[in-house]
């Protein structure tokens, strides 16, 4: 461990100290210009009441430090040529990076209405946190930023994200001792056992102790430093600190910093990649310790804010309305020494510039941070190598996520050069039956290996750590700087990471509206092990509610899919896996399921999202008596099942059976682009025939979507209603009334006239419902009716 | 650093280890019975295939570990009298603590139809993951536990949240090295710095080690040993070690850890109660290293298994149809001498049980894992003591969350001595207003002050850390063993918590169910910095999507509440705080709001839930034309400022205005305990005519929660449809059609008949819609009449 602090580096010539403090007055400046002013930018005269913003908004505390960072960044970027992102943690300080992106240029050439000059920067300052302008936070719409500053704790899993498979990419990471707190990034510090050497970037992490954060101290700015530099080293790095508050002295301190840890990268990636080193390595971390709100106001009304959390936000906040706080701000803005840092136009003068690296090296112009430039389309075979046979439906069985796993493992083989696409997952790979992708690629592991391992590979691009925070950070980190990917995880626990794909809709939202922001490709869900065959586990792993939250933001963004058999599996991935710009989630079984429709049936029915199986009904051409509405493998079956009963017992009913795949086509066409018209709509379900619909999760998802539909007030839905424990398969349906028997009830129930004639039936039904209780207490499994059951027409 | 590991311990006498190890056995014997024997449970026969289960389910791994902590426990509470409760994280192990619970008894006093003999044995081992049985994992259902075994990453902050307020208790907590990786978990270690060593009890956290998850190493167990106490050092702790797979060592080192652990706890309580030490101490922790599957088949079909992820489930799993596999299992399970353990009848031998503690002392016995037993009403004063006057509604203002800051203040002052309650909080308490708390007590804090830190008490009941799971973590943990407390969270990011409140929600539905569980303090949410007023922040700061999580689990547990002012708030808050058994969740907001219900008024009005407000409206005792619903403070204040606008336009249209405070009122009574009557809906909301709804959250929820009433073909919902960004509070109305003047254009396009006759109408307030656009492109703030409106009748 080295520490510099406040020593004196000869890194700097004078020089370069002056021209880079003044770049970072510069960026300061501009940050409390945007909080602040609505005119006068350049101070040319004595500041008024009318210069001042009337909704003051934004956060200060950050920003001095980023500045100091991204100053610092431009400097080694340009002295070493290096290709770098920077994950800005702490985004809240988004007038931070905002200003450095409008000093080195970017933010013009992104935005031209904002030059580089005073007009522009009144509108730079203008814009910021006012209506129809800017948001207070890092955000899709600032340059060079693949990171939103609004929820903590992905910047770390972020910034490895980049990193992956970028061998010449340098991607430093500022982390806020705050966001240090939060779960995910605790968690992804251990992303050094994951990180190969060879054939990934670097990641440099900057941890920013600042000391507080909204109203409180941080846990790690008070720990004793040795505590602190234990919990580094543990986490599998060697700090270097840089502490101080003397402008020039930090500047020293922080540019020997940047030497020392980039000399350590290029010295450990050269090891590992010209003399074969295959130990993991230390890799540097930089502690950098200033005050909050740096620079600033150092007491407002006789209490300290400089270096407190009352630097959090605004730290004059009265300023229209108190004379003092005016003239306060006035000379912590004049402190920054504005007439010499722009000159009579506005521009920032050479000094300023100096440290600015040019073109795509630019921070806020690099394309690493708007990756939909780079993205290649990923290379997939036809789908008939991979599609199972189907010469009957319902007679043979596969495992759909099996037979995924071959499609996989070839995109894996194919992009083994390239390197451009990983799939991620908690642990899980194997347990939800993926395992053939190993055949494409090893798992990721820097860690010790023993004889007894299997897949470990220290340049796999299967990546399996224990949280889904880190697979998700990791995976949008890939990506948004332009690579392809697939997350598989337990249905019920990928809610872990609910806040986060939030965050990320509401990026790919936003950007979807930028149109200097590139698509990137889509982020894929494959969600198994599902809320119906969790038979080792029970009723902590059944929740079937991820798919709800998704379908709750943006239609623009979110795609759904339930893919009932293997085939239309495959051809869901294969969409979704060329798709762009989109949150796509796949739900499907990894047990044994009946093959419903051959490739061909397959690629149809999924090209309509939702079909009319007539094979399955007892149509003859006229209008059904009852449709039979399913969505996902076990409702499907159910129905099948349901429709087998009917057709034996009842054989002059007409049955229509449905089946959907795309869940969002049930929605109005006005509400989600790919929901049905009502003429389609009325076409599959009829407007006034009972539909029974059997549905994969909570019941009334599909009422929500449906409740504008002429026939909604005849449509009865199943799915699970929150009933379960440990127990077979067949159980878990009949607990849920969703079972065949319950289904065929249903339709008895509410066709006009059947619950007379068919009472019997009904009677049936409910025995076998019965039968089926008694048979599990007394056996343990299903009943042989339904272990051994087959579909036949 | 101490390092116990092989060595010849002398805690341990000859006949002790003798015992310990029957003990040991005797549980890893009923752990392997339980996962495969539906017959012959003591092997009084040889083994034949009708004995096994026809489905081999439950986790054998981790079992034998969990086993060796419960008997050495068993062993130092006895040995102390230590009033003990353990958290089993890697309670997938389920069949190890029901082992230990039927060895010590408490199992078979619990449930008395499994007793302590050889009939009970077999009944204990047919039950396991059997339908109409009990679950794989530690579930609700298993006596001791406060900590269900399935979703992984809360071990460590229930432990801490068991221990606070809780001087007298020790708290040990198993840790698997997987569940290690998570973020929550991770996170979590840092509570060292929350843990009074003066008034909460102590946590023993045992790190085990046994190498592997499913299918991969684990990252913990792959560190260097150095780099390991690194990281656990760098957490506050101080590291033991235990590493081995020689019973009668580990036994003897396990022994000489928790004598060593419990004598420094001592020390430390000591020091600190005694002395008045009050430096943050270095709490001990216990690392385990032993095999995973220690004890079970070391090979089976020629691959290893005991010591690897193998072993991790069934590590024989066709036992019943593969004659090689059904002889390794009765080697196996004759491995432990069952002749030894258990007498003719089938009863555990004194060696067995010489180790265990008696009555309440057995971990399966204490009333801490039943908090219920525990737990005291809370003294809330009378709420007119806080209540805001209101002689008219809607004309002064007050913000709702500082209001019941006055509250809580007093709850937390009156449990002073109790200290029973606690307000928990991601950093956000002074944010979210309820900073009057502080009177009542300070923030808990045992690392360094500065001077400049308010409000930090070394003995303080507030919670503040950034960790939404670490705060959901401790409260649950402090819950559960019979205290009260409340989370205030910024609405957001209570997504971040959304799958620990789904296990939450599942343990408590489940524990309804158990008589001899008995209710506790309910677990209650409070949302503010809500989606309409997040003025700094913007889009990545709005979502309202928490209720629709919540309202998709069990509706016994589940209650919404969205008090529209102050006094509503603290009814609600009064409500919430005395009830048991719930997960209750409040959305109110922090920003001044009006004042519409005395107090004596929003008693009545919450207590129905939902209910007319005749002032507000325009009827005149007969049917109205069009009733206006609402529900959240925005909405509320913009459905009045509609009624206004209509009273004043079109004063001969009778309008109604029904508020909802508690949201579930609005479901079917079967569906919803709270749910309305039909009868109930229509007398508020009629059958025929129409309603528009301004609702806080997502618009389709209140379609999915009303969509079977007669009316809801009539009804009309406006909310959040996710167009956010950083502006004005009343442009992010406008943006999502929920301001007032859309709501009268609503009324208009919807009453039959307005639509010619209020053109003129319409007209205007699609003006004023444009006017705003213009004024806060020019100002960035609202235009005078919204900024400045207030009820007028």
């Amino acid at each position: 461990m080295s520490k510099v602090e406040h020593q004196n580096s000869t890194v700097l010539t004078d020089d370069e100290l002056r021209t880079l403090d003044a770049h970072w007055r510069a960026a300061n400046y501009l940050a409390a210009g945007q909080i602040y002013l609505l005119a006068n930018p350049l101070l040319r005269e004595p500041l008024r009441a009318e210069h001042i913003k009337p909704r003051l908004l934004g956060h200060w505390g950050t920003s001095p430090g980023l500045n100091l960072v991204y100053t610092h960044l431009n400097r080694v970027i340009k002295a070493r040529s290096l290709d770098a992102l920077c994950i800005w943690g702490p985004g809240h300080g988004g007038p931070s990076v905002v200003a450095n992106s409008w000093l080195e240029g970017s933010y013009s050439e992104t935005y031209p209405d904002i030059g580089r000059d005073a007009d522009g920067m009144r509108r730079l300052f203008r814009q910021f946190s006012f209506p129809g302008g800017v948001p207070s936070h890092v955000a899709p719409e600032t340059p060079g930023s693949i990171h939103e500053g609004g929820e903590l704790g992905y910047a770390l899993s972020h910034a490895y994200g980049a990193a992956f498979d970028n061998p010449g990419l340098v991607v430093a990471c500022v982390v806020g001792d705050g966001e240090a707190e939060t779960g995910p990034l605790a968690a992804s510090w251990h992303s050094t056992k994951f990180l190969d050497p060879v054939h990934d970037g670097a990641v440099l992490p900057i941890l920013h102790l600042n000391g507080y954060k909204i109203a409180n101290p941080t846990v790690l700015a008070r720990l004793p430093e040795a505590e602190l530099d234990d919990l580094l080293r543990g986490y599998g790095h060697d700090p270097i600190h840089v502490t101080g508050d003397d402008p020039a002295a930090v500047h020293r301190a922080t540019a020997q910093a940047f030497d020392t840890a980039l000399d350590r990268i290029a010295a450990i990636q050269r090891a590992a990649r010209e003399d074969g080193a295959s130990e993991r390595p230390r890799w540097p971390v930089i502690v950098l310790r200033t005050p909050k709100g740096w620079t600033g106001p150092a007491e407002v009304d006789g209490l300290p804010v400089e270096g407190t959390w009352r630097a959090h936000q605004v730290p004059l906040a009265g300023v229209r309305e108190n004379p003092e706080h005016l003239r306060q701000l006035e000379r912590w803005l004049r402190s920054y020494r504005p007439e010499e840092l722009f000159d009579e136009e506005g521009r920032p003068v050479p000094d300023v510039l100096a440290c600015l690296p040019e073109g795509t090296r630019r921070l806020g112009s690099t394309p690493r941070a708007n990756g939909g430039l780079l993205t290649r389309e990923l290379p997939i075979d036809d789908l008939d190598r991979f599609a199972v046979p189907v010469d009957k439906p319902g007679t043979t069985l596969h495992e759909p996520t099996r037979v995924l796993g071959d499609l996989l493992a070839q995109v894996m083989q194919d992009t083994a050069e390239r390197r451009d696409f990983r799939v991620v997952g908690p642990d899980e790979t194997a347990s939800n039956r993926l395992q053939a992708v190993f055949d494409g690629s090893g798992k990721a592991w820097q860690a010790e290996v023993l004889p007894v391992d299997e897949h470990l590979d220290r340049h796999g691009r299967v990546l399996e750590i224990l949280s889904e925070h880190t697979c998700q950070g990791w995976l949008e980190g890939y990506l948004l700087t332009g690579r392809h990917g697939l997350f598989s995880c337990y249905e019920a626990f990928v809610h872990i990471v609910d806040s986060m794909v939030n965050q990320h809709i509401k990026w790919l939202k936003t950007s979807r509206e930028l149109p200097w922001r590139a698509p990137i490709a889509s982020l894929n869900y494959l969600l198994t092990s599902h809320v119906w065959r969790q038979d080792h586990n029970g009723f902590s792993h059944q929740d079937p509610g991820f798919v709800d939250h998704v379908l709750n933001k943006s239609p623009e963004v979110v795609r759904v899919y339930l893919p009932p058999d293997a085939n239309t599996l495959l051809s869901v991935a294969d969409h979704v896996l060329r798709s762009r710009d989109y949150v796509n989630v796949i739900v499907a079984g990894k047990q044994p399921c009946f093959d419903w429709l051959s490739m061909d049936q397959a690629r149809v029915h999924c090209a309509r999202g939702a079909g009319i199986w007539d094979w399955a009904g007892s149509e003859n051409g006229g209008e059904p008596d009852v449709v039979l509405g399913c969505a996902g493998d076990v409702p499907t079956q159910e129905v099948l099942a349901a429709a087998q009963l009917l057709r034996r017992h009842l054989p002059d009913l007409a049955v229509r059976v449905v089946n959907v795949v795309d869940i969002a086509r049930l929605m109005p066409r006005e509400e989600h682009p790919h929901g049905m018209t009502d003429f389609e709509y009325d076409g599959l379900f009829t407007a006034d025939k009972p539909v029974i619909f059997a549905y994969h999760g909570y019941p009334w998802l599909i009422h929500r979507l449906a409740y504008r539909r002429t026939g909604h007030k005849n449509l009865h839905v199943r799915g699970y209603k929150e009933s379960g424990t440990t127990t077979t398969p067949f159980d878990m349906v009949v607990r849920n009334d969703l079972d065949r028997y319950r289904l065929v009830m249903d339709v008895i129930d509410r066709v006009p006239g059947l619950a007379v004639r068919a009472a019997a039936v009904r009677q049936e039904m409910a025995d076998a419902r019965t039968r089926h209780q008694s048979w599990i207490r007394e056996h343990g499994t299903d009943m042989p009716e339904i272990a051994e059951w087959s579909w036949h027409a």
